[in-house]
């Protein structure tokens, strides 16, 4: 694959995690044409079919293969396939049922995309942001349901850094049941983490990524600190020469300070894990059995969920979740129920309006994201701070759980588009999501 | 662990395959005391457990270490944790209720094991065989069931070659449903095999495996072909020097001939993955795929199953499969009712009459397994051949499922020996499925 001609014998290692493919696409993009959704159907390209499958059409993780496009369109839908996971178990209880109003309206509201001049319309907008599935919740009623791509009802889709709002509701919860101190230092709950530069962080800083680490996600400078994370991270058997940390927890532990805590949002995953690792110090727990024990088999999920995990079996808390489409639109209904569901308190009131109050709109001004003006990060979900009050969990490559409060509405997308960052789909699905919440909040 | 002094740094690359851990733990058996069950136990045991987990309880398919007993007692319960593996789903519909009638005395059953002098207790008789999970239906009701080690009732435990039953109950299916001609060389399913040992056998020569396969699974011997199998398989990336074929149907093209097909009962592995590729080649779905549609998704299973895979994804036919200890009580109880659940023929009844009726008594004698006198092997399936035309799914370590017609009964039990070979529970356990099944019978 092409990645091989960009990459010494050395750094073909840092295989496993996402992040190392996120920059390889980035690249990628710049060489490559960029296929359209329709042209770039996993399915029509035969990924992995066939007995066996020819070699041109074998993805793999050890290559790097299964995370350029278009092939990623395949493994988004297929990552146990490819590497170690742990189960999120769904219980074993009958599902809960959803029930429908579906409104083929929906299809045609027409939007303006940021920055166009022409009008859209919603189902253009699916092509054009290469969703592999889309569910709308209204007043808890299914009124939209659509798979594209690989991903079918019976399958589950990697949601990447949209994982990280699952720890930080993780983490809400058990500071409103009073089992974590938000106030208190991360080096009390995890003494590994003194020396580092989570040491001297609240656990509400790591909570709301106002840290202040050396460390850089930009995937197109090859000396970046995700490199060294991703390797550490990678379950696969190190190479020799390798001398870094073995596993996520063992990285963390290297993270160097830049600057002071609490001043500044600044987007980096690795407080994700290191949440994940203060969560499971409080509750003896992984993430994975405890999102299980808590929510997953709790509100009658259909399918089971997964994490990817390291060496050390440890789940991948900031980018390694999975699921299916209908179980995160249950879960994004939970949370616009203030944790609710059929008259029980799943999660703590509290826990959800922590999140819905926001963070420091100051704080994540700082941090450069142009398209979120105005915006706010808390407990590991994005708060749009708009009229509505809409908050969003995000995940690279089109990854959303969008919840509107005001218009009582929740939308799932999970996706696969060529490019990595969300600001190559967000002027095609915010003021998507916006028009169809007033034309929902404007029905009859 | 005690494997690497045992292995040159190539030989320590056949990793990933069960087989080469089988012959591990011969070795091991020889040099280390066998803990008892209760010592063993993996919970106990700390495998993987803490956050991290300590150096010495961290288990790796990379080192071999997941495999060597006692630590393979918590690796039965968590492949997926450890290895790239593929979903058998179960669907999205409700599990089907079992019903419940359970009977505390079937622990105080009493049976005289072979070759012993002092009869045991059927309880005794669970801690002997290192059980991890048992559960016994009769006239379709739960009358016992129990859970041991890492097993749970949500979670899933490898069942080793009883895999290889659903093999053979799938390529029944086929030949029942007028798809597959049992007659037909293998070869003119799957060309590729034309110039191998399998060319010129017929379907139904691997379906009871009485091919003529140049091929040792002598585990002692470290020229038997079963290593090259399972380096074949081997999911992880493969060595530099290494110069075999990559993937399980790569090294079935390698199988030569040895003898004349159709004359003796050889039991080899590589049968059921040659009946796998010839299943797939004429359904288009892998046996992963074909399980969930055919049986997987249609009588209420409660979870989901899965096989572990090769680099290409293919999944492991002859030993892959780990599934919950209830739902492959379903399975048995569905084969039982000749293929009928809850009214509706799932299996057609021509395919389980097939397994029932048996193989020959004459080509099983030949194989050398004196513990079996007088049984046969048809679809992949051990056919007792007693009193009571019971049948069984076997696998290594003592995983069963035992069908008895006559009793209107049918056991499952799930375990993690010391030792592979089923002739080192078969004394304790057959002997003890016939005094339950008696008990039953004379109940009331």
């Amino acid at each position: 694959m092409h990645t091989d001609l960009l990459l010494s014998s050395s750094r073909k290692f840092i295989i496993s995690s996402l992040f190392y493919f996120l920059a390889m696409n980035s690249f990628a993009q710049k060489k490559e044409p960029i296929f359209s959704a329709r042209k770039s159907d996993p399915v029509k390209m035969g990924w992995m079919q066939g007995f066996p499958p020819p070699k041109d059409k074998i993805l793999s993780v050890a290559d790097g293969s299964f995370f350029n496009f278009p092939a990623l369109r395949w493994s988004v839908v297929n990552m146990r396939q490819l590497m170690p996971t742990v189960n999120v178990s769904r219980g074993l209880q009958a599902p809960s049922p959803l029930s429908y109003q579906l409104d083929e309206n929906i299809d045609s509201i027409h939007f303006l995309p940021w920055g166009a001049k022409t009008e859209m319309t919603w189902e253009a907008s699916l092509w054009k942001n290469y969703t592999d599935g889309i569910i709308i919740l209204h007043k808890g009623q299914v009124v939209y349901e659509k798979y594209f791509g690989a991903l079918k009802d019976d399958r589950v889709h990697a949601v990447m850094s949209l994982s990280k709002s699952f720890a930080g509701t993780l983490a809400s919860m058990l500071v409103a049941d009073g089992l974590l101190d938000e106030n208190k230092l991360v080096s009390f709950y995890v003494p590994e983490l003194k020396a580092s530069a989570f040491g001297d962080a609240t656990v509400r800083e790591v909570m709301d990524m106002t840290t202040a680490l050396k460390y850089s996600e930009d995937y197109a400078n090859p000396k970046a600190e995700i490199w060294a994370f991703s390797a550490a991270g990678n379950p696969l058997p190190k190479p020799k020469d390798y001398k870094g940390p073995i596993g996520y927890y063992a990285y963390l532990e290297t993270v160097k300070k830049q600057g002071v805590h609490g001043q500044a949002f600044g987007y980096k995953t690795v407080n994700a894990d290191a949440l994940g690792w203060i969560i499971s110090k409080v509750t003896g727990k992984s993430v994975a059995e405890l999102l299980s024990e808590k929510i997953w088999s709790k509100i009658g999920m259909e399918q089971s969920a997964f994490y990817q995990v390291d060496a050390l079996g440890i789940p991948f808390a900031g980018g390694g979740f999975n699921a299916g489409l209908r179980d995160l639109a249950r879960f994004g209904e939970l949370i616009l129920n203030n944790g609710k569901w059929n008259g029980e308190q799943i999660i703590p009131q509290q826990a959800v309006a922590d999140i819905e109050k926001g963070g420091s709109k100051e704080k994540f001004a700082k941090s450069g994201h142009p398209l979120l003006k105005g915006w706010s990060y808390r407990d590991m979900w994005w708060i749009t701070e708009n009229a509505h009050h809409a908050f969003t969990a995000r995940g690279v490559y089109g990854q959303t759980i969008y919840i509107d409060p005001t218009a009582d509405m929740v939308i799932v997308r999970l996706a696969s588009q060529p490019v990595a960052d969300n600001s190559n789909n967000d002027p095609w699905s915010l003021p998507a999501y916006a028009a169809v919440a007033d034309y929902l909040m404007n029905k009859k």
